[in-house]
C-alpha cells in the first residue's frame, strides 16, 4: 500500500462512515425528516452499515481502519508505528468531510431550526455525550466498550475462511475482505445496541472530534453549544482502550 | 451475455425489486394490512431485501444492475457505452411490471381507499417526495446520496474474496455472486436508514418514475396527485450522482 | 439422499422452522411474554430465521426443502416427481410437531387465554388470516407472493460462488449449503415485510394446513374457530404459486 | 489445543458475551440509557451479536462453545469428556467476569437506582425470570428451546462450504471458522425473536447462574432479590436439553 492509497482509501472510507452515521443522527431527531423519532433500533444499525459501506469501500487501498483506536491496537501489534500519523491524519480529515455531507443531505432540515418551536440542540447528530456527565465512569465506558470492539476485530482475523487477518501478498490490511468487514459492522451494531447506552459509544477518535470540529464551524441556525468540555473524553478514552486492546490481543495470542 | 438475457435479467430483477418496495410502502402505510404503521425500520430493510430478492435472481443473466445509476456509473468506468439503452429500456419496463405486481397483492387493501374515513394519497406508495421541498437542496440530496450507494457497489468489486467484480469468464456482471449482491442489499438498508430522511431515497431513476407511471395509470379510488412536478428531481439526481460516481471510482481505482 | 433421510431431513427442519414461527406468533400475541406487542419486525425477522434452523439443519439430509410449493417447483423444473409424496407427507408431519412445540414452550401462556379479560382468539398463532376476505384477491396475493419466494430460491442457484444448486455428488439438494440459506432466510424476511401485509404470507401449504389441524386437535382454552372455510386458499394458492415459479424458471434458464 | 488455549478462549469469549447481554438488558432498562425502553428486537439482536463478538474472539483458540450446554452436546456427540470440565470452569468463570464488565460499564445507570423515584429491581439485567412461574412448564420451556439451539448447533456442521465443523488439523471446534459462527449468532437471535417470551431463554447454565452470583455480590443499590428459588430451572433445564440434542443428533446423523 502506498502512501496515496492509504490517504485516499481512510479519507474516502472515514467520510462515507461518518456522512452515514451523522445522517443517520440526523434522520432520527430532525423535523422534517422521514425517519424521524424511529428509534434506537435505526441508529446502531444505521453505524454499522456506515461501517460496511465505508470498509469496503476503503479496504483495496487502506485496508479500511476507519478508526485511529484500530491503527494504535494494530500498531502495538504488529511493532510497525511509521504510517500511524498518516493514518490518524486521513481518518480526521475523512470525519470532517463525512459531517459535511451529511449535514448537505439534510440541509433544509438543519434550516427548519430556525423555526423557534421546531429548535433543537444540534451537537448531538455530530458529537457523542453522555447520559450522566461522570468523566470517570464516562472514560471507564469508553475504554472498555472500544476494548469490546478492537479486540474482536483482531481476533477475526486468527479465524480460517473468512477472508480477515494479513495473509501475505493477499490481503489489504487488518479487515482484508470475504465476510470479515460485514462481521465488523455487525459487531458495531452489537455494540451500539448493549453498550451504546451511557455514552453513545464513540469508540473512534476521529469520529467524534472531527465531527465536532465541524459542528463549531457549520452555520447551522440555533445550533448550540460543541461542549469542548467533554470532548477529550471520547478522544482519550478510545485511544486507551485500542492500545489496551492491543496489548491483550499481543499477550493472549 | 445476450441482449436477450440482459433484458430478461433486469426485467425480471427490477419487477421484483419494485414488487418488494412498492409492496412495503403498501405495508406500512394502506389500512387493513397487518404491516400497518410498523415504521422506517420496515420500509428499509423490507427494501433492501427487495434488492437481494431481484439481484441475485437476475445477477446470471444480465449482472443485476436493476437501476440506471449504476448502469450509467459501470459505464463510465469500463467505457463500454453500447449496452446502456437496452439495460435502462428493460430496467424501466421492469420497475412498471413490479408496481403493477406489488398493487395486485395489495388490490383489496387499496379499495379500502374507498371508504371516505379511510382515503388517503396514494403516491408515496409508487413514488418518493421530499419532506421539504426545495429543488436545489432535494437535488443536492439525491445527487450526495447516489454517489454514496455507487461509489461502494463499484469498490466492492476491488475486495478479495467476496465474489464481486468482473472475473473474466466467470462473473455475469458487476455484482458477481458470493455475497456481494447480500452486501449491497445491506448498503442499501444503510442508505435508507441513513440518508433516506430528507427525499425518501430515490438513488434509482426506473425506481422513481416506472411506479410514478403506473400510478397515473391505475384506477386506484382517490389516488391523489402523481406529482409530475417533482417527477424530474428523482430521475436527473441519481442519473447525475452515478456519473459522478462513475467518474470518482475511474479516478481513485 | 435415502428416502429415510428424506423423511428424518423434512420432518426435522419443518419441525424446528414451524416450532420458531408458531413461537414468535405466541411472542407477540399471547399474555405474558416477554415479547408481547413487540410487532412486525419481530413477526418477520422470526419466521426468517426458523427458516434458517430448519433448513440448515434438514440440508445435509433432504436438501432443507420445509415447503411444497419447493417441492413441487424443483419437480417442475428436474422432472423428477417421484419423491414429492414423501417430501410432501414429511412436511406435512414436521409442521405438525413443530406446532405441538411451539404450544408446548408457551404452555402456561396459552393457559392465560383461561382468565377472562385475557381470553383471545388463538388461530393466528397457528394459521394465517386475511385482513380482507376475498377468494379472490387473497388467491391473487399468495400466487403472486408464493412466486416471490420460490422464483429466487431456485434462481440463487444460478449463481456462483454461493453454495447453491445442485453441484453433483457435493451438493444435498436446491439450497445446498454455503450462504444459500442465509439468503432465502433473508429472502423470507423480505417476502414478510413487504408482501405479508395482507394474508400473512402462508406461501407454504404445510406451514398452514398442518399447524391448523393441529390448532383444531390441542386443548387449548377458549381458543376459536379454526376457520376451515379459509383454509383452502393458503394451500391452493402457494401450489399453484410453486407450480407457476418452476415453469417460469425453466422457461427463463 | 492446549488446556491453556482452552481456558484463555472460553474465559474471554465467554465474558465478552456476557458483557454485551448484560450491557443490553442494562441499555434497555436503566434509567438514564440512550436505549431504554427500545424494546425486544434491541434485547435479541444485541444477545446474537453478543455471541457474534465472543464466538469468533475465542473459536481461535478453544473452539468457542461458551455455553455448557453446547460442550455437554459435542461430549456426547464425540465420546470425548476429558476437558468438559474445564470448558464450564472457563464458561462459568467467564461469564461471571463478563458481568462486572456490563456492570461497570453502566455504573453511573446502576447508581440512579438510588434515587426513590427510579428504583427497580435490577436481577432481570443479570439472569432470566419466568413471566408465569411454574417449575414444570418453565423446565420444559428451557429444555425444548435448549434443543432448539443446540442441534442446529451441531447440524450446520454437516453443510459443506459454511466453514463448519470439526475439519481434521484445520477447525478449531464445533464453530469452526467461516460463515458458522454468523449462522450461530442469528440463530440465537431467532430464538430470542421466537422461544424467549415465556423464561427470556437462558438456555446457557453459566448465562444464568454466573451473573446471578455477581448480582448477589455487587453493590448495586436497591438490587433487590437475586431469586435463588428459580436459579436452578435455567440450570438444569439447559443441562437436560444439550445433552437430549447431542443424544439426538447423535441418532439422526
Amino acid at each position: 500500500m502506498s502512501n496515496g492509497d492509504i490517504f485516499v482509501g481512510e479519507v474516502l472510507g472515514t467520510a462515507i462512515l461518518i456522512m452515514f452515521g451523522v445522517g443517520v443522527c440526523s434522520a432520527v431527531n430532525l423535523h422534517h425528516s422521514k425517519a424521524r423519532a424511529s428509534g434506537w433500533v435505526v441508529i446502531t444499525f444505521g453505524w454499522g452499515f456506515g461501517v460496511l459501506a465505508g470498509a469496503y469501500t476503503s479496504a483495496p487501498l487502506s485496508g479500511g481502519h476507519l478508526n485511529p483506536a484500530v491503527t494504535l491496537a494494530i500498531a502495538v501489534d504488529t511493532g510497525e508505528w511509521g504510517k500511524v500519523p498518516l493514518y490518524i491524519l486521513a481518518q480526521s480529515a475523512g470525519a470532517m468531510l463525512g459531517a459535511v455531507l451529511g449535514f448537505l443531505v439534510y440541509y433544509s432540515q438543519f434550516q427548519a431550526n430556525r423555526e423557534r418551536d421546531k429548535a433543537q440542540p444540534t451537537l448531538g447528530i455530530f458529537a457523542t455525550a453522555p447520559e450522566v456527565r461522570n468523566p470517570v465512569t464516562n472514560m471507564m465506558t469508553e475504554i472498555i466498550v472500544t476494548i469490546g470492539l478492537v479486540l474482536p476485530i483482531l481476533s477475526f482475523g486468527k479465524n480460517a475462511g473468512i477472508g480477515v487477518g494479513r495473509i501475505p501478498g493477499e490481503d489489504a490490511g487488518i479487515y482484508g475482505s470475504g465476510i470479515s468487514i460485514l462481521l465488523v459492522s455487525l459487531l458495531v451494531v452489537g455494540i451500539g445496541l448493549c453498550l451504546g447506552g451511557p455514552t453513545g459509544y464513540a469508540i473512534n477518535p476521529a469520529r467524534d472530534l472531527g465531527p465536532r470540529i465541524v459542528h463549531a464551524l457549520l452555520p447551522i441556525p440555533n445550533k448550540g453549544s460543541s461542549d469542548w468540555g467533554y470532548s477529550w473524553i471520547p478522544v482519550a478514552g478510545p485511544v486507551i482502550g485500542g492500545l489496551l486492546a492491543g496489548l491483550l490481543f499481543t499477550v493472549i495470542f
